[in-house]
């Protein structure tokens, strides 16, 4: 690979100032799994009494950290838990070693910490198919565990990189009763999904007090309009993950609490977008927003096609109106559509207007529009109360500079 | 747009010299409906007792020619028929209007050439939501009746290119029980569809003698292994089409002929290739064939998922031997596999056997067998005695030139 591609123009200014947990510390290092010259290893240390939930990939090919945690994921238990995150290797297509690499991680890292190993999570992310050098993680426990620290959450998030072009952080702290309640979270990812790269990986820590199986039906349903809502390039990793530990330590159970959720869900959607703001190649963050279909699942097959299509994705690239475009991914869905009820804005322009091309709209109000680095597009059907939103961004010569050269 | 692409790198020599099919002849004209300084505008006369089958795009947004197509193609007759298809506007998403524009040009034709206007199909390709022009082209009918000519279908092959590099052709002959049979077809396509330049036309004329509902089994059934299992960007046109017409003037009855069935494959085939040849930006044509499926439409979504992969293709483009990529299209495909079963070869080299990458690969022979122009990549999940083979070709910065300048 040629160079780090440069910081993308749609990041963020800074890393936020994310609240601490307590319950929860963080430590990383370099253990030159792959990468060399950079911290390449975290480690989260989760306090007894803490409720882990998550969510991972659904790819018939995942790799043997996800295979391992969706095994431990649906367990209640007090002890404590820890989640140790590798960069530079996937440990994905790896066979019966790449499950040995991982029990080898995990089962060191519950040595060290006095946890059972079924409370020990892990991912890798990196290239895959190749073996993972798991002595090179064993070998810095000691040290991982040895600099935990509850501030440490900038630090672990610069280490779980491959390809982002930026470090990933979200927080949120809410009141409950006179009680501060805090949510802060880490993400990598740079594609909605390479595995050679850009596997994305979540991680999100609150010091709320919450059931396990609550937990886990909350942030599976918030990851459904967050993470499950954005891509880059329709790629599924081999290790996408997503996982939150909920400390009590706050002691304010947020048990269907709507303030923490509309929290929880602004740390998820903040994320997310973070990872589309760092799509490869990324110039352009777009917002499409489907209404008006049969139902939402019709809404969201029809927000995809818009948001996966290579020719929408080229069309906004080039700050081109290409309303057609919008149209054509429309009628390839699959979803229902009725060509003459079908009305598309540009932000506020009214673009097309059932089925046709709106009287009022003029090419030079849709080329000003795609000027703007976040775009809305919006999609009315006309046909019932579906809806749906999702975001991507466009498709330009980075990514194909990025892919076509990366691993050579 | 700023200029013509250049011609393909994977262009065929020339156009072929196609068989004379007695009882069809050829006209084209410059009616400047978009483009200046080339025809624009082809018509194709066919003599009564000829059988006349099709197969049009499954899009929901579908343009006025192929739905007023749709409801003529499947009606028996003996008048003979034509079919006349325009460049440069699509008459997609035009309403109204566009039904209103192609019975002018149907109803021109059809008192020109004494048809019924049930007899008369027509097509347009061009960019989308613009009205068509139709006066343009119902004033060049006399002259296009005045050179109508049997030997005159390259000309044919050349009005209808979009964005076309090269017109594509292909024909064949065979010998039944002493008789020549003829097949002659031509094509436009250079994406497996883009509504604004890359839709997909294909029209085929053979001597042989066949029933209109014999011709329509043959050619949809071999419609799924040629157009159907081809895809440049996996985004699908408003205005696929493809026609054959049988005259019967060879006197030779071809139902249920298994020969004439394998040339009528061979030309279908032929023509489905030059369209992915000519693919946006393309530098190889890749063929994946999936073995060992559960079933056929399982080895299907396989390889379809490969084939519009952005990151199989890129690394394709990279001459990168990224077979990490494959995995992971295959795993996120939603078709059943079994990660330890599976095995992948890149042309004869074994690159990964039953889940892991084969002890015998070396990644030297992987870069050197991806410097070939033309590419094979052949999966085999282990689980059944399902197959399917589709053809792409690479994503390039051709690509995203042609795609994120087009319009502006």
């Amino acid at each position: 690979m040629a160079g780090t591609p440069p910081r993308s123009p749609l990041a963020p200014e800074q890393f936020p100032n994310l609240p601490r947990i307590s319950g929860v510390s963080f430590s990383s290092v370099a253990a030159g799994v792959k990468y060399q010259g950079r911290t390449d290893v975290m480690l989260a240390k989760i306090a007894p009494g803490s409720s882990v939930a998550g969510v991972f990939t659904k790819s018939s090919t995942r790799a043997a950290p996800v295979l391992d945690c969706q095994e431990k994921i649906g367990i209640d238990s007090d002890t404590g838990a820890a989640i140790i995150v590798n960069s530079g290797n996937a440990n994905a297509f790896t066979g019966k070693n790449g499950i040995e690499a991982t029990k080898a991680v995990t089962s060191a890292v519950a040595t060290a910490l006095d946890l059972p190993e079924s409370r020990v999570f892990s991912s890798s992310t990196g290239v895959i198919g190749e073996p993972l050098a798991h002595d090179r993680i064993t070998a810095k426990i000691a040290e991982l565990k040895a600099s935990l620290d509850e501030t440490a959450i900038k630090p672990a998030a610069e280490a779980i990189r491959t390809t982002d072009t930026f470090a990933k952080g979200a927080g949120a702290e809410i009141d409950v009763n006179g009680k501060t309640v805090s949510i802060a979270g880490i993400a990598k990812g740079s594609g909605m999904i390479a595995p050679d790269m850009a596997t994305m990986l979540v991680y999100i820590f609150t010091d709320a007090k919450i059931a396990r199986a609550d937990l886990q039906t909350m942030v599976s349903e918030l990851n459904e309009v967050t993470f499950n809502s954005i891509t880059v390039d329709s790629d599924t990793s081999t290790s996408d993950s997503l996982m939150i530990a909920a400390t009590g330590t706050s002691d304010v159970d947020v048990t269907h609490n709507s303030d923490f959720e509309t929290a929880l869900h602004s740390v998820m959607k903040d994320l997310s977008l973070q990872v589309v703001r760092d799509g490869e190649g990324a110039t352009k963050l777009i917002e499409i927003q489907v209404t008006g279909a049969l139902n939402d699942a019709d809404a969201r097959t029809h927000g995809l096609a818009i948001a996966n299509s290579p020719l929408v994705k080229t069309a906004i690239a080039g700050e081109d109106p290409n309303w057609g475009r919008v149209v054509m991914a429309i009628g390839k869905s699959g979803a229902h559509a009725d060509r003459d009820l079908l009305s598309i804005r540009f932000g506020d322009i009214l673009v097309a207007d059932k089925g046709w091309v709106s009287p009022d709209y003029r090419e030079d109000d849709g080329a000003a529009y795609m000027k703007n680095a976040q775009l809305e597009i919006s999609v009315d059907l006309g046909l019932g109360s579906g809806k749906s939103t999702v975001w991507t961004c466009d498709l330009t010569h980075g990514y194909i500079s990025i892919n076509a050269d990366y691993r050579s």
